[in-house]
């Protein structure tokens, strides 16, 4: 939980002219290609469902400076790059940031640019098209969770393996649906959805580490949300895999296959957790990442 | 092009309650389940990149009854049934709109609900979630046409076909890219795309039809826009077929496969003409639904 102003009232003090379109944010910082900077639309830190905020406290204590110290931006459902920390400078203006960081950094470039054609012609970086902002709809399953077992006793066991993960959607967008698979995507189930951060809205406004809790003022959806599922052991013991996929409230979905690029971001695919036999009644999960593990 | 007021002006009148989150609006005919009527959400009629207007008129006429006379809704990149015509009634509420239209029509059901289970259980109806509002991300080939034919002079022959159509999206956000494959999705092309809209922008704020056309104070992009790509004629010779598909500026793809769902509404899945060969160097361009034809 984060305590700061809204950067929409700063800018309304700014009285920005006509023609401004962007927010440029500058940090404090110093990597190899001078301070790191960014921009964002104007029109979204005007929006009250974006959320877009300069803070200086986390969870009631003052950012630490990994975290920003003094002041950073908070740019919620938007890919992190955006969120500059140790903000330093903000400029209002008509075009995209021009720092390097802006252009060389969270792009999806076209499928068929090779790292070799991206390398050579500068240009591909230069189409704010092909900019990172909003984070695409993601799935993935927790529990079972990596090499856990599950002993299936007979032909006709009908206890059930609870099956669970999260998913999270950008630009305040909802995720409507989640939906699970056994037979590689031929069928889908209908997993049950919990939205937490619906738990503040239901409360109202509360006080929280001295800051007021808002997310009751906005219908915009910024959390991740957590989805479950009973599946009958019988049925995972005759599947090769669950897969998991989210649709968002616009009904765009997870895509089945990768979409490859250069930096290799922003990919969304549906989550496989493949299930391998271990002995005649007992069936395995393998994940195909490992959390907290190098290179997972 | 359409003249009238933002109905964000109207609100902002009607100073909503805090706890106000959608608008209902409320036709004046009489279909068998009593006036059309469904709503939108509030934020979104408050946010001025959405422009979402109360309209008198259409290219500098009032309306025609067909079109809605004297008032109708317009409500961009959004599915047409919520932009209600002969519009008689708004209505600020916490809920959305409890009109049966708006709770039987434009919803997309869970894949796995069957017509029989959506007959017998109204509650797959009335949950939020799967109401149709944003479009989703669409693309389609327009050129060549239903039974073009092409003759290939030689293995040489360096000739190419203009190949072309138009791509759109809900929500305000642009198409940020277009491909085309001539291999079923294994490789793609990337397409030159062309937002006519942008010549409103760079026109400034002109008068026309006795109405400002005020799209350069938005950055949302709300209209169609067209694709073209040259391929050479011996690589369309090859080919089975050409599949075009369209990414947003979220990064949200059409799907290679469709969704299906009962009312079969919001499928988006990638185009495809097929490529016949019409004798031993001429091939003809088979599309999968004819335009103007009956069931096409």
């Amino acid at each position: 939980l984060w305590t700061g102003c809204m950067m929409r009232d700063i800018m309304l003090k700014a009285k920005p002219k006509n023609a401004a379109r962007f927010v440029w944010m500058e940090g404090g910082d110093n990597p190899a290609n001078g301070p790191y900077g960014t921009s964002v639309r104007l029109c979204w830190v005007m929006d009250p469902e974006r959320s877009i905020m300069l803070a200086y406290k986390q969870n009631g204590s003052f950012l630490s400076p990994d975290h920003g110290r003094p002041f950073r931006a908070i740019i919620p459902g938007v890919i992190g790059g955006r969120s500059v920390k140790w903000l330093k400078k903000i400029i209002i203006s008509d075009v995209p940031s021009n720092n390097w960081y802006h252009y060389f950094d969270n792009r999806v470039l076209p499928t068929m640019v090779t790292p070799e054609e991206a390398k050579k012609n500068k240009q591909w970086w230069k189409d704010e098209r092909y900019a990172l902002y909003d984070m695409a709809v993601q799935s993935a399953i927790w529990k079972p969770s990596n090499n856990e077992t599950v002993t299936v006793d007979g032909e006709d066991d009908d206890n059930t393996v609870s099956v669970s993960g999260y998913a999270s959607n950008g630009a305040g967008v909802r995720v409507g649906r989640v939906e699970v698979s056994l037979d590689k995507g031929r069928t889908w189930k209908l997993a049950d959805i919990d939205y937490p951060e619906d738990r503040y809205r239901e409360a109202g406004h509360i006080k929280l580490f001295g800051g007021l809790v808002n997310v009751c003022d906005r219908m915009s959806c910024l959390c991740w949300c957590f989805w479950k599922i009973s599946i009958p052991k019988k049925e995972l013991f005759v599947a090769k895999d669950i897969v998991v996929r989210a649709m968002d409230e616009r009904m765009c979905i997870q895509p089945r296959d990768m979409y490859w690029n250069v930096t290799s971001m922003m990919n969304n695919w549906w989550y496989r957790v493949a299930i391998r036999k271990d002995g005649p009644n007992v069936i395995r999960f393998e994940h195909p990442v490992l959390a907290n593990k190098k290179g997972g």
